[in-house]
Formats: C-alpha cells, structure tokens, sequence
C-alpha cells in the first residue's frame, strides 16, 4: 500500500488550488464560441500584455496552441517549418502539422542548450522564388525552455538573432513557450523580453503554472483572427469556457512567483540523485524544474526494477528510452517530497529505505492536495 | 435602453445553474491527458450507458466529436463519407473533414424532414473493389435531430435501415447527436434505441441540455482508442477537466426533463409568429425546439430592419439568408420570454409595441440567469 | 472468336495515327523538368493562343490539370469549391481535391443540361469574412461539353453568367473542358469565346483528339508559374515529354475537324438505337459525341446479358449503374461500325444477328488502327 | 559564341538514341488508364523481373514513384516515415509527401557515405501502441546510390541489415532506386541483391538509363494494386503510355552496360579537377557518377565567376551552395567532353584557356546528340 504519492512525471500533474476552485466558483461567463465570454476576454488580454503582443487566444492545450500557430503561419500548401530536431513540436505532438496539417517539417539540430545553430538554421531556409523541387520556408520555431534539452532556456539574445534571420528571409518566427515563466525566472528576464522577435507565441497555463486546462497563443490581430477561425475547425471553440480561464488567471497571478522554488527543489534533488553510485546527473544543465537521470551502465539496479521500486513507494518517474529518467518539480511537491524521493533512490540503490519515515511525512503535505 | 435579454439564437447560450457550479467546485479531477480524471470517466461511462456503447470520450465540442469521428472511421486515404447535403457537417464544421482530415464529403440530398432517401444513399455508394477512379465509401453520417430541418427527429426505423444498409455494404454509421435528447423526448422513445444502428454518436452537452461545454462520443472501444490518440493529435486532450465534466454531468441529470418544455414553448411560439400577417412558420414541422420564420414576400417590414427592431428590444434571433429567421428555445427561456418575444414581433410589423409592459416582465426572469 | 471491335466505352481508346507517330519520331526534345523542352513549350503556346489566355502548362492527364487548377486556386488551408454534384471532378477524379488536396467542395446541383442555376450558385457561396464556421469559398468549377449530362454543351451566355458571379464574390472560374473542342463544334463559337469568362481551363488532348497522353492547362502567367511548381510536387514533372507533346500537337491540328462527323455519327446511333423496342435514347440530348442508352423496364434482355452479348460480337460499351449504357464516339469509329452495332444491338434484342456481314466490313477499318 | 555544350548538371539531360526513337515509331499501344497497354505491360515486368519483385507500375517520374510509394505504405492518417536528413525524399521533392500526403517525416543524420547508423534508425522508431503523442512508424526509406553523398552506394549487407530491423518491428522498406544501376554496377551486385529486403523500390529509367520519361515502382501485387489507384488520384495515370515505355525498355536493354564507362569518366575528371589549385574533390567518395568539386576557401576565383566562365565556354554545371558544384556524368559524355571540361576549370583558375583546341574536338561529338 503507498502511503503517499510524489508524481514527478510532468508538470501537468498539478490539482488546481482552492482559489482556483473560488475563482471557477464564481467566474462571469458567456458564449465563447460568439465570443463573448468576458473571463476568456480577461484573460487572453492578460496574457497578451505580458507577453507584449496585440491579441491573444484561449486554446485547450499545448499541442492544439502549436498546431494552430504552425498551420496559421503555414496557411499555404507547400509550406515548410524549420524546427529543433529534439523538440517537443517535433517528438511529442503526433506529427499533426504534417498529418493533420500538411506542413512538411526541416529539423535542424538541437545543440544541447536547446539552440540550433544560427548557420545552421540559414543553410536550411529555403527561397520562395527558389528551386522547383524545394517547399516554401515560411516559419521558425524556438522552444523556451526546451523540454528535452532538460528545461534549459533561450536567452533574448539568441532568441533576438533567430527573429532577425526570420525577418531577414521573410519569415515568421514562433515559440513554444510551454514553459516560457521557467525560463523567465531562470534568467531574470521579463517574459515580453523574451519573445519579443516572435510573431506568435503558445504559453501553457497548466504546466509550471499549475491551471487545470489550457495555454493562450498570442500573436498580432490579424494573427488572431485567423487562429480563432482554425481553432473552431478543429473543433477547439467552448462555449462557456470563462471557468477554466478563471483558473488560469488564478494561476498567471499566483503562481510565476513559485516558480523560482521549483527550480531550486529541482537543483536540490538534481545534486542529491548525482551523489548516488549509479546514477548521473548534468548538474551545470538543470536550470529549471526538470532534471533527466542516466542510469549508468553497469548499475545495480536494471530500469526496470527501479521504476519499479519507486513506484511501489509511490515516486512516480518518466522513463524516456531504456537508462534515462525524467523528473518535473512543481509546486505541489514539497521539500519534505524531495527529501523523500532522494531516500526512495538511495533506498533502491542500497536496499536500505526507511519506509517508517516516509510515512510520518506524507501526512503533513496531504493537505496542499486537498 | 436594453431592459431584458431574450437570446433566441442558439441553444449554446445558455447559462450554467447553481447546481452546475456547485459540482465544479467540488469536483475531484486529475490529469486526464494520462487517462487519469475521475470525473471525465464517469461522465463518459454514463453517456456510453445511455447510449448503449461500450465506451465514450469527453471532447471540448459537437464540431471536435464529428471531425474525430468522421476521421476514426475514414482513417485511410482516399476515403468518402456519405452525408446530407443540408447537414452540420457539410455545412457549419468548417468543412473540416476535408480541410483538415482529406476526407471526401458526398453528399446526398435532405429531405425536408432532415432523412435522406435510402435508394440515394445507396446509389452514392461506391465499392472499394469498384471503379478506379472512385474514392472507396467507408462511412454514412446522419444527424438527429436535424438542425437545418427545423429540428424535425428520425426515427428509430429509419435510422435502422441505414444501418442495414451501412452494414451491407461494410459500412460504418455515425450519427451527429448534438439534439439527439431532443429527438428522444419529442419521439417518446430512448436515446438507446435511436442510436442503436449507429457505430458511432456525438452527443453535445452544451446545447439543449445546458451543460458549459462539451460533447462525448461513444462507440466500441476500439473506435474510442482511436479517438482518443486522435483528439491529442488536435490539441483537444486536456489535463484536469474535471471541472467542465461535472457540470455536463449535472445537465445530464437535471436537464434532460426540461427539454419537452422547450418544445412546448417552441410549439406555441411559432403559432403566434405564424398568426402574425408578413410571417409564415410551417407549425406542422416544428417538432423540437428549433423554429423557422419565414418573411413573407411583400412584408411590410423588410428583414433588415425586423431584426434591428428585434434587437433594440433584446429578442436576438439568428438570420438565415434573407428572409428567413431561425428561433431556438432552451430551458433559459420562460413563458414570460415567449410572449415578450410574441409582442416585440407583432410591434415590428404593427408598430404598437408596448415597451413599458415588456419592462416589467423581464424583472422576474432575470433570476434564472443569476 | 471476335471478328472486329469496335470500343465505344470512351474517345480515349483512340490509337495514334501514323502522322502523331511520324511526328513523335523526329519530335526535338529537352528536360522540360529544367523547362527545356521546345515541343512541350510550343504546344503550350498553342493551347493558350486557342483559349486566349496568356500561358499553358503540358500535365499528363485531365485529372491531374483539375486537380492542379483546383489546388492552385485553393491554395489555402480551409478553401472551398462549388462545383457540380454530377460533375466529372466530384464523381470521377477519385476525390483527389479532398484526398489529396485538403480541399472541401460544396456540389451544387447539375440541371439535365450540365448547368447549375446561377442562383444555387450564388446561395453556396461563402463569405471570407462570413460565419466563424464557413470554409471560404475560393472558385467555382464548369465543365463543358458535361460528361455526365450526355455531352451537353454549355453556351458562352451561361459561362459570361457564371463568371460575372464568380468576379462578383471575388473567386475564380475554372472550366474542367475535358471535350471543350466538341462543345465548341456543336455550338459553332470558338473555344476561345467559350472559355473567355475563365481563369483557367483544363483542355484535354486524348480524349476526342485522339492524342496519346495529356492536356493542357491553360491561364494567367501567375497561375501557370504556380502549376508548375505543383505540378512537380504530384511527380508529374517529365523529362524529355517533348514526344508525346508532338503527337498532342497533330491531334490539335488534324483531329478538331473530325468531332463533327463524331457528332453526326453519335446522332445517327443514337437514332437507330431509340428505335429498337426495349431501348431508349434522349435523342434531343445527343448534343455531341456521347449517348447515354437506357434499357427500359420489362424489356425482353437484361442489362448483363445485353452487355456479355455485345461484348462476344466486339462491341464495348460502357454500363452505368443497372440499366444504363454510355456510348461515346471517336474518330476512329467509321460509318460501317455504327451499322455494325446497330446489327449487334438489334440481333440482341431479335436475335437474328448476320455474323457473316460483320466479317466483311471489318476487314477495311482495320486499316485505321494499323 | 558557345561552340559546344557539354551539359554536367544532371544525367536527366540526355536526349533519347536513334533506337529508343525507332523503338517508339513501332510502339503497340493502347489505353494503360484502362489497364491494356502492351509496351507499358512489358516494361514493368521486366523491371519486376529485374529486381525481383512481383509486380510493376510506370510512373512519370522519380518523383512520383517515391511518392506513390510512401502513401501506399503509408496509408493511414498518422503515419510516420524515417528517412535520411540528406535523402531526395527529404530534400528535393517538395515536402510532398507532408504536403500532397499527409505523412509525418522523422530524419535520422545521413552519415558521409549515405548510410543511415542502424542504431539511430531504431531509436527514432516509435511503437504503435506508444506514447500518445507519438505518430505511428509505418516506413523506412532508403537511397542507393545516394545522390547528396556524391553517388556513394549501400551495400546489400547493410540493407539486409535496415531490412531485418523493419520487420522485426513490422514497418516497410522502401529503397529510392533512381540511380540503383549506378549502384549495382559500381558494387558489381545485381539489382535484384541490392533491393532484396525492400518491401517496395522506385527505378528510375530517365537518369544514367538515359529513358526519355520515367521510372517504374516495383513490390508486391497488392503494393502495385494500390499504388495503381493512387497514381489515378495524382493524375498520373497515362492513356497510349506505350510509346514512353517503348524508349524506356530500349534504356534498360542497351544503356545498363554504359554506366561503367560513366563512373570512369567520373573518376579521371575528379582526378583532373582535384589537381587544379583552388578545387577540391574527395576523389575516394566518387564511386559512381556523380562529383562534388568544392571551391577552397581563398581561392583565386569566385563560385559565381567560375559558373560564368564555365557557362561562356559551354560547360554547365550545377551550383550547391555557395563554394560547392555538382557534376554529372552520363552516356553523352564523351571522354572528349571530360579533358574539354578539365580544360575549360583549368582555363578558369589560370586565365589561360585554348579556346580554338576547344572548337575542334566539339565537331566531332556533335553527333551523338543528333
């Protein structure tokens, strides 16, 4: 029987607080779909002002705020988006520019920053006017903080170069910026810093930020406009919608400030795993709240049975291939969660957990679950 | 000076209840993307329950479950669905199932009472062992009730003999079942039973039943399983949405016996308009809760300024082309808006509307809308 | 043992004729991939100069120049086509504008005589700027002569009609004239007065022709520029094509002269055949070189038997649907092949066919297919 | 004045022998749309034959082959293909198989020698029943010999070796053969070896073969089945194809044996060129017919001067980049035509070209172009 439950899996595993609760409570809401809910209004402005673009649109996920972004920027058949080879628009979001939006993808290296290289990037543009046989470039994406570079950030002014090559080609630039308040605190840079050479940008409420539901896109009017005809295509329009948005707004309001303690948690458990014989840790590249373990061969202990033994003490991991981990601090784990997720690690590696202990601490943080 | 608000457009305007936002702020949720959220599992059960299906899945609109669902069942390239010619789908989705799935819409005429003939769909059924030039059929669509057929129901045999037809064929069915609780109540008989031909249903929370969004669709489990990885191909998993599921199953419970109400207030409104001389309703088709005015030609009143009349009174209706009006009625609208909306019409065409006897109805419905 | 065939199941059985073989052999080539071709280049000219319109472009097929000239024209996402629910683009191209194209069309009813009512047109057009759940109408389709309305031709009047509208709402016009050449000879205007309203029009070569392989595009140096690049996209791209242009070319110098004996001879079987008890001809229909045969009810020989009958005496022709027949003519059809069917046709029906006479005749037309 | 061209951008730039011209006169034809052309019928068994696959189909270009090929065998919504970051698929078709099909690509880095590593080909696949966020691998393509890496080839062994790990996770095999001769040749390997594990191939017959027009697929016969239908979608579907693959067959029969006598010219051009000053050539890299010449950086003439001055002189090559020149070699190439080139590159770096020597030795080659 596990006593508690300390999910590092993702950041999307957040429950909503009870001023989140309050706010849905009582949000003021309408039909978003004739788009006159007031909440949703709030909200998007909100967000577009911090992120120092003209508009803004609520959208139901990550994924649906990069699909449309991609496929508004590439609204003309045969239309080509460069991208990172390693990142989340790439890997995790099923192939649906291409599948479900016909928008053929040119990845470009990933360095291990989250960046590709600016050379790079040029060889890869190519011209409208060009050879018969190339599509036609038209976008850029970026994604700050790059997820599988593990949560590194994209300073202004590689973010600045990208936008001026972009503009140079006559192309659009977008980020995902699915965790774009991590990389803003990391780097003490005011978000609208950070994607001010962007044309669109996805920022995710229910990542770091901890909302049940939902990311804004943000972009120019004309932008806009345009998402919000293909978000009703694909059937992404709600109708009285103002509810979850009065949670993100909660969220956008309460919760950037915890953000910078989810970093330090990360670090903390990062140095505590990269002490454990066995295990290994890039310490200089956990700069936000994700930190990946490699599992160093000749260990111990196989994956498998240390997935295993984590789990039965309720420590919940992302395997990502056969000896490599993924842990996502938020602000539902506590440093009492941390303390005791480095005691089931130890513990699997030297066989030595302290199951008593881990129980009397369980109890106290049960209540920020409430 | 707007004094009261009678919002005759959609059934999508409605607002949540008390009792709605009382079961979101005590809805258990969790990250629904893992699969993980209670209260979407138990909405999606009971709507499958219902049904008759073994499975359901919650998405965020009507529009969102056809699309998937046309997509599931037309997963090769080259496939054509069948469908009515005056349907949701092939006229107000956006034509998503071509612009976004590459599916091939034939269409095949709507009778006035929203069937299509059977020997049509027949005829417009290709083989996928047939003529090399033609799209292989794999799918029939029907919609109950039938928006554009003033909300007029099929019935349980017709429904099953395109069933048969489908099944003779190697077919699949899908039925768009944004009003299907509608057709239920004004046909007497199950949900259940409507849509046991079908392989597939969509099934809208958010219209005649009040709920603040969503849809479920419903089918084997395997049609789900497909569903499902498709629905995060378009962005429309969402992580905690617990919330918006507890106030759909609430409608659910609560909503379901209001709708023959509708019908009666709908049945009596479009009698009135009918007596008035410049419109014409064909009373006889007015099954549900959806009305069509006509303009009669030579009117005293042009459409244009009937509206602006309209409006200026708060009685907002939705155009369709130049002469006709559609009324829609849901459990928001009291007999008190009936007849207000009754006066507002006869005024436009005579001129004597009383606007201080309009003012002092609206005062007790305000209540409903708190 | 089959004495002759005579294959009346469409004009694009034509063999090519010594002069399309005299010319395919000292034809001047070039990689006309590079755009080096001189005969690709010069049939293109002449295809245009026909049409009057500024360009052409060489494409292997009629239905890959209706699906480059749609694709071309909807060249973004979410675009939509009014064209004929009987059309040879929705019926026969195997929905390659959806499957392929992601485009979403919108039939409109074909009259008897291959139009459609300029007013059903205009009520299927939708705004770009209309209802959040409109596809935006980008172009209108026309095809003359009308495959599926017997080879009925559409006059420059109706064209002129259609245009205006087309101009009106901002969209563009595309003529699929697969048989263009027999409208223009049925009519007595020039082909480039019919097309005059048209910003495009796919000319076909091998049909009535007689040409081996391929049509012709035709429109704004803007539009070809686009074809071009598309037409690469699909493959269709071809290296030395210059052989088969130069049949192309005697086909559009020696073969448009011959369509009006293809049309007399269409109205003399057409005749006969509407005066064998038990068949039954439109003949007022047989406007040009195509006769659709209906089999009426109770006649004395199933549609299977009719065909299996005819096809041991080597006539081939095309069944469509249960009890209907289409006949196309061509220039390889002599006088003596209209007589001989007529003899297959009415000893299918008497049973008393001269096998003996067929022998003799066929000896002399073989000459024409050496 | 240019006295002689000798044309090094590609070998798609021959012009067809008098025998492939006589072959063509003498063609039996008949309409292929229909499934009955001889010539095309002949030429696609022999090309099964030829690679030992069960069945073949005549496309109008490579192109279209690799396109064809990729959507049948990925035929469902969601499908992923791996190939080479450098591969033609990737680079020089136009994103088709995104764009026109819908197919998600996933590059994996194209070593030197046009090998993909098998371990990085495993890693990228992704299990049908993964994560689900996943696309579904359904292909692997490969290019032999692989035009990007200077024409190298893959060795039966390491195809053998993609081709176990495909089915051992139940994908396809694809091989982009359009220069598969070239690879047999230079390796001394039959055809028939090098595509064993493939599941499909794409035989290009317009390049080193010198066709006019074409290639042929080869696979299965439910792979052609299907691919037959689709080339109909694409309009590639072609009416008396014969004539084309008439020329085609004659490529195949006598131009084989010329490859050999292309890849030694390949070679002692390399070998001139790489001694010049200020080029480059990777002379171990030329195993068949293609050169990469890179200018050295600091070299005294510039990429475009160098272009020019080779162009004045009738040399056409073709640029890659800005310091980098692809050249071809191909059947109408004469050894002549190589010390012309070398001379004309000579010329170019020391100013000291013998323009006259050039006049005389053009006389004599002129011929073979005739």
């Amino acid at each position: 029987m596990v006593a508690r439950t300390v999910d590092l899996r993702s950041d999307t595993v957040t429950k909503p607080t009870e001023t989140m609760r309050a706010a849905m409570a009582t949000a003021e809401v309408d039909d978003d779909v004739l788009g006159a809910d007031p909440t949703a209004f709030r909200l998007e402005l909100e967000v577009a002002k911090i992120t120092g673009k003209e508009a803004g649109l609520f959208v139901s996920s990550g994924t649906m705020g990069n699909l449309i972004s991609v496929l508004v920027h590439c609204d003309i058949r045969g239309s080509e988006v460069i991208l990172g080879d390693n990142s989340h628009i790439h890997i995790y979001e099923n192939g649906g520019i291409s599948t479900i939006g016909g928008v053929h993808p040119r990845p470009v290296k990933n360095n291990e920053d989250g960046t590709m290289d600016i050379d790079s990037i040029e060889v890869a543009i190519r011209d409208p006017r060009g050879e018969l046989v190339f599509p036609t470039t038209k976008l850029i994406c970026l994604e700050n903080s790059h997820a599988n570079s593990g949560g590194r950030c994209l300073s202004a002014e590689y973010t600045d170069r990208v936008g001026e090559l972009a503009k140079k080609h006559g192309l659009k630039l977008h980020i995902d910026g699915a965790r774009i308040f991590n990389a803003s605190v990391a780097l003490g840079v005011p978000v609208q810093r950070l994607v001010q050479a962007a044309d669109s940008v996805s920022v995710c409420l229910s990542k770091g930020l901890g909302a049940p539901v939902g990311s804004v896109i943000v972009g120019s009017k004309s932008f806009i406009t345009k998402a919000w005809r293909l978000r009703k295509t694909l059937g992404g329009g709600m109708r009285q919608v103002g509810f979850i948005c009065a949670a993100a707004f909660v969220a956008l309001k309460e919760n950037v400030e915890k953000l910078d303690g989810d970093h330090k948690k990360a670090k903390e458990l990062a140095e505590g795993l990269n002490q454990i014989k066995g295990l290994k840790v890039d310490i200089a590249a956990v700069k936000t709240n994700i930190i990946y373990v490699d599992i160093v061969e000749g260990s111990k202990i196989t994956a498998e049975k240390l997935y295993k033994n984590l789990e039965e003490h309720g420590v919940l991991v992302m395997p990502k291939g056969l000896s490599r981990i993924r842990i996502v601090l938020h602000h539902q784990i506590s440093s009492s969660d941390v303390h005791y997720t480095l005691s089931c690690f130890q513990q699997a590696f030297s066989g030595m957990h302290q199951e008593n202990g881990s129980y009397s601490i369980s109890t106290s943080r049960d209540v920020s679950y409430s």
